[in-house]
């Protein structure tokens, strides 16, 4: 198809089946793109996981930071990520775009690729969604759903007293990113930021990570770490009626982490708690399980690190490295503040 | 709880729990709004249904016009109404709402308590979905989630030369109440269009009617009448590879528009053609299932009434009632013009 084109002559239903062409056949998809619903089917013995994000221009995103092929990827991103923190095998997702009108033909198909460029690393089929005008920004709405035998189905409510608290990956390299882009850092720590900007601009949710652990009926309860560490336990321990115990010395962070927080005044210990964005698996699981855990991470190819405990008292506690608590300034984001 | 309370100190946590607190157990639901996704289960047999629809401020509707409480019904209803176009049952639904600043606690628990009560009449069960803020205007998105057994799903691409069009209800209410509230009628109509005025803006989608069709095994082909009729005959048309003849003088209209419609200089056409919105079904059927369906449909308490054949021959023709074709002056809406 011609490039260039308006979008105001592609029409909505051309935008369709222009995303729709480039779409693969997926696993249990009877109808995709093009009825009033889709239909799909269930693999034998599964339950249906369902979630929606929606992320909004200036508020969840800005077109000036994000690249529209990464903005397609990140889109559906978030919402593999839901999936992923229930144990999931992510199948298939609906998209919704508010379309404002100077957005060119060529940014839609770069923001599609993107996407379908996700979808494609995670078996995920696009089976429908709604386009329409919008009268301010760009507004992406996508639904993911997703498949898990209901006795693999991990919950934020299992965790126990004395279960291990662990996180996938690292914390904190979305949040030092913000920083960056911001403006909030010096602008030497800008050359040191390409990681961390993938980290924050295209992230890559941990399905892989999230299956094997709910298949090995060793992890108790997981969430995805979305709005900051604190704040996302406190969900699990909320869910659960239990606290916890954090070590700030354990909590894991990449090497350009280190080295740009080494050069600062003060140590930025509030973005690896506070932080959100970081798409890491947050999870519980019994202490007799840390060798067999620690191996199955391993061949997920993302390391997974015990950073403190579950208690029996309610509400959370952050200790330093001498044993002394320590006081969150924030605890995640609020949007409505 | 107390109201009158700003939603900023509500917050983003505290809006989803008063959200959740209102929403009954539903039919399949393991786990409801609370965690990463949701949990369903369907029925024996069953393929899962789901379609997702977004709702803008100032492009779907106008605050001045709707009610929240209506605005609230009207934005499930449209998403059932797809699920009832594929003869489904519909089951859960997963909301998200940007939220502006200016926007009371009165107004989102108004808006809840309509969606809720759509949710109610339908049997469907609100089971998750995102809130944020919004730094424009009130964005709404709803996915609904449905489920019919293999053989009972009724697609577009089913319609056969010779096959009877039928449409349920009345065509163009809508359409002429648009008219009436953008002040394009004189201001006698508008005494005249209180029933007018509800097929706008809270209108009931045949969510009975689509299900009993599709279980009856009589009909072909089927879709919802939300971009007008010309355009929703045009995808069943596109999808089957036909064409169709619909005879003007056959369109059902409702009392109220007749009243009005007669004191109008032109009858107007295009609306009942092109209006939209009208959330009707239209489907086909072989002539030789003519008696049946209009049983089936007076026991739905939704009339139906053929308007129409499916030819041979691609495209739509609209005959006048002396057999003349009739030139459609709009073809739908495009969201982008």
């Amino acid at each position: 198809m011609s490039h260039g084109k308006p979008l105001a002559e592609l029409g909505e239903f051309g935008l369709i089946d222009r995303i729709a062409a480039n779409v693969p056949k997926g696993v249990g998809v009877l109808t995709g793109i093009g009825d009033d619903a889709a239909v799909t089917g269930l693999s034998p013995g599964m339950q249906l996981l369902s979630s929606t994000d929606m992320l909004l221009e200036d508020v969840h995103f800005r077109r000036s930071w994000h690249d529209p092929y990464r903005l397609g990827r990140k889109s559906l991103a978030v919402s593999i990520s839901d999936i992923a923190a229930m144990g999931g095998i992510p199948r298939w997702a609906l998209l919704s775009l508010a379309v404002p009108a100077d957005l060119s033909v060529e940014y839609l198909d770069d923001f599609t690729a993107g996407l379908l460029s996700m979808a494609f690393d995670h078996g995920v089929t696009l089976i429908g969604g709604d386009t329409c005008a919008s009268r301010s920004g760009l507004a992406i709405s996508v639904t993911i759903m997703g498949e898990q035998h209901p006795d693999r189905i991990i919950r934020r409510s299992g965790a126990r007293p004395d279960d291990d608290i662990w996180v996938t990956g690292t914390l904190g390299d979305a949040a030092l990113a913000l920083e960056c882009l911001e403006g909030r850092l010096p602008a030497w720590v800008g050359d040191l930021s390409d990681s961390l900007s993938l980290r924050l601009l295209d992230p890559f949710p941990r399905a892989m990570s999230g299956r094997l652990l709910a298949e090995s009926g060793l992890v108790s309860a997981m969430i995805d770490v979305s709005d900051g560490l604190i704040a996302d336990f406190g969900h699990i321990a909320a869910a659960s009626g239990f606290g916890g115990t954090i070590r700030l010395d354990a909590l894991p962070v990449s090497e350009t982490f280190r080295r740009i927080a080494a050069e600062l005044t003060v140590f930025p210990k509030h973005l690896l708690l506070s932080g959100g964005e970081d798409y890491e698996l947050l999870f519980t699981a019994p202490a007799a399980h840390r060798e067999k855990i620690s191996r199955l991470v391993k061949k997920s190819g993302v390391p997974a690190t015990a950073i403190g405990i579950v208690s029996n008292l309610p509400g959370t506690t952050v200790l330093e490295s001498d044993g002394t608590p320590y006081l969150p300034e924030k605890q995640g984001f609020n949007h409505f503040k």
